[in-house]
């Protein structure tokens, strides 16, 4: 990963950073968080199929959490006390983007999803081997996507109100995503430190979000919103 | 598993018999029934811990309906067209035992997906070695119960109300599934010869409810329910 990457991929960050337990904190309350919002959007779904892609993916948050909670068990931090600090950023990224249609709900699910993905790998070069593993492996697509992909491209291709309305959705997803990412980063010193590092100066964090937001676009680009 | 069986262990129903894409499909639909109302029940959770453990039983449930549905296409049955008459009975019963507490919610969670389990493995022995095989991983425990166990435990053991109501919701659970589970027999041909054949007779179905009555009982007790 590291040879394309901005920064050096030999691994900057100490394997007992402080900072390395509340990354894996902030991912574990991230896959309950999405698990949940999952399978509530579920209830719009016009059809089993659909159902069944959304619990998929859902299922697929949960065996996260777990490879989480182990790693922050291994390191002798109570896994649900590591995430109280970032309960409030999750239930306001998704109170901000509640999915008013299907659509939105599948846009969400693949956006946003995507999204939370490049703010870790971005890091994860820099990081020690062993915790970068575990957040690579938490991160991997979990194959239930291409469902996603389909429904939405058919939708837009037929639809030009419904793409303007979901490449409206997708930007909003990005900004609220950043905001709580920032909020999140302005309270938590470890973290911050950690991303720091990782990224090499505040500049790097910049050019951290520019990256992201360029991968947001390539992600909209594969569902047809373009 | 065949030597404490009523029936003998050498397999007695070929793996081309038609009841066995039924009896996937039914599995199948059952798992995804049980993701949607845990991850539905899980609301009431006071608690993250609470919330994180029905939503890890949810999880489990479709790790187990990708078991299922690979069986069926490597069978060449389109899943959702195989799960379609088995829709109904599962809703029937998920909607007549809504759960109205935290505590029925667990009660349902850990009670009602062993009434379902005791019927399959009742059954699995007399399968083919390579489905009772699909039958038994699908019905694998998957170590999210101790939670259930320790929170019911502790509230009936402080409160006689709470344990009577408890009781009584048990013997519903009971009740509703044996009905459902009956409309499926009456209904579906393939599946009930199927059932007959591992149980022996009519009389051996008879004496599979009465197994599932018996093992309800002991998982009752496990809970403090008696």
């Amino acid at each position: 990963m590291g040879a394309d990457s901005p920064t050096s991929s030999v691994p900057t960050i100490a394997a007992d950073h402080p900072g390395v337990a509340e990354l894996f904190a902030v991912l574990a309350y991230g896959e309950i968080s999405a698990f949940y919002r999952l399978a509530d959007d579920a209830r719009m779904a016009p059809t089993l199929q659909g159902k069944v892609a959304l619990a998929s993916m859902a299922a697929a948050e949960m065996s996260h959490f777990e490879i989480l909670q182990k790693a922050l068990t291994d390191r002798g931090v109570e896994t649900y006390a590591a995430m109280a600090p970032f309960v409030r950023a999750f239930d306001a990224y998704h109170a901000s983007t509640d999915p008013s249609t299907w659509l939105e709900s599948l846009v969400k699910a693949y956006v946003g999803d995507g999204i939370a993905a490049d703010f870790y790998r971005e890091i994860a070069h820099s990081l020690d081997p062993a915790v970068g593993e575990i957040v690579r492996e938490v991160l991997a697509e979990v194959g239930h996507s291409e469902f996603v992909v389909q429904e939405v491209r058919a939708a837009v291709a037929v639809s030009k109100t419904e793409k303007d309305r979901l490449m409206l959705w997708g930007r909003r997803l990005l900004g609220e995503a950043i905001t709580q990412a920032q909020f999140v980063l302005a309270q938590r010193e470890d973290l911050t430190d950690l991303v720091m590092n990782a990224t090499g100066s505040l500049n790097g964090v910049a050019a951290l979000f520019d990256n992201m937001q360029a991968k947001h676009a390539e992600r909209m680009a594969v569902l047809g919103l373009v």
